[in-house]
């Protein structure tokens, strides 16, 4: 049974700017104007990691801040702990994120604790969070793999899936970081976590860095997932393979989707325009195949 | 119900490589040995169109002649007429293909008649490779979308695929030539032709000009289909949109293919050697997702 509304999470402007040059703060809130421009209601706009760590999210206070709001449209910031979430709030973000890893090896080799460790320092903030009425989303990374371990067990992701929802995130985000995974596997992991997490409170963030994100979405479409995570113009490469493709392009999910005859509530020609605007800032080719299809 | 195989019609060295920059007779026998050292048992290694039209594929005659021929491998050219038929045959072409569109407008546009006419003069080509045992294999092309009249009822298709199939060609490819399809109309198409020609004597030919073809493929999977004409390195623009894609990348497919389990007897390293042989020749990023993906 296939849905007949679609999410689109739109992370362009945060996972996808983190790993482009830096752009201005003006180049970023006329992407996120653009983006609410073609319909897009949840827009991830940026970070409150370290500058020292990513320097191209280092404004993301004076986005939040500056940024015209616009009706119906959710705001969220990345959060790696409290200090980053009292910022988060301070600019007015509607929402925050957390993150955890489905892999030990991912978690050790990239934030130095184990996965349990790195979610219990995020009790602080869920609380202070709930104090504040902010929704908390959880990211899960290496869903179908991971650059060091390679295969990862549905079972490890399945739970910490159901710790991050049970600690209070309102909507669990499966992230195939590096995008390695097939459609058998991700079926299987969604249906897993599905277990344990109702998949009404589940999102998708598959990388295309196989080609394989649209294919794999579709083959999860019917497991009755209706979220996900994609990045317009495909901003944003693959920090694990030079040269290789990172986020799913926007325009090529909504194209799909709208082809299915699944709704989106999204304009693509003002979605491809915003992929464009932002493709000539960064002065790269747009990652988008259908934003360079109906451009010509 | 899956098939547990699939064929890959390798189409680089023709549709590919006569959308690209000319490249030399031994590159191109590089390219065809290496996709033969792969695994690839089907390979289109040239076309007898004139070179006023083609000049890319000036030298198919040398390619065919001078190729060094491995057990197993088909190796296929295609041809316009009867002329063409002929030096086929005298470079010892496996196979050859015949081509017409489901679309009137781009039958008139592209060879100035119809497409009842464009049919019938292979009438001549269909007779004579019957007398020297020459399988033919008829494409179809704008299957679904034409860049002139948009749309194209799938009974055309149908109609345009049945005559070509009684005229006597083994299988007919199904070509979404400007990629444009989306995958309930995809399937809608296969099922439609495959009332008129068994459906293992059909293969689809998707462009991935908007990112869909192996979403595409993948909904099709299910109709019994188990031919598909891919393009290693996604060697090929599109013709009809400048700067954008047009052969789906053999890797990106055979990959999906062996995340499901299914068998295409290719070793996907060496294929992807091959593309990247060829990308470096002809100075270009390499279309393959996957390709991208492993090397690094």
């Amino acid at each position: 049974m296939l849905p007949t509304k679609v999410s689109i999470f739109e992370v362009g402007a945060r996972d996808g700017l983190q790993n482009e040059v830096p752009v201005t703060t003006a180049d970023k809130l006329t992407l996120i104007t653009q983006l609410g421009d073609a319909g897009v209601k949840r827009i991830e706009a940026g970070s409150f990691v370290s500058p020292k760590w990513v320097p191209q999210m280092a404004d993301s206070d004076a986005v939040l801040q500056q940024l015209k709001r616009q009706a119906g449209v959710v705001y969220s910031a990345l959060t790696p702990n409290l200090k980053g979430f009292e910022l988060a709030l301070a600019a007015r973000a509607d929402e925050v994120a957390i993150f955890g890893a489905a892999s030990e090896s991912f978690s050790q080799k990239n934030i130095n604790c184990s996965i349990d460790e790195s979610i219990e320092r995020f009790i602080p903030l869920m609380e202070a969070a709930k104090k504040h009425n902010i929704p908390v989303r959880g990211y899960v990374s290496c869903v179908l793999g991971c650059p060091y371990e390679g295969d990862i067990a549905v079972s490890e992701v399945a739970r910490v899936s159901e710790i991050l929802y049970k600690m209070g995130c309102y909507e669990i985000s499966l992230g195939d970081t590096i995008g390695v995974g097939t459609l058998n596997k991700a079926r299987q992991m969604v249906e897993a976590v599905a277990k344990v997490v109702p998949v009404d409170k589940l999102a998708l963030h598959f990388h295309d860095t196989y080609g394989q994100a649209l294919a794999n979405i579709l083959a999860c479409l019917e497991t009755g997932v209706s979220v996900f995570d994609v990045s317009v113009a495909g901003l944003g490469g693959c920090p694990y393979a030079k040269g290789a493709s990172g986020n799913l392009a926007t325009e090529d999910l909504v194209y799909m989707l709208h082809g299915m005859g699944i709704d989106t509530g999204i304009d693509l020609a003002k979605l491809a325009l915003a992929g464009d605007t932002i493709s000539r800032v960064l002065g790269r080719a747009n990652g988008s195949k259908v934003a360079n299809a109906i451009r010509t």
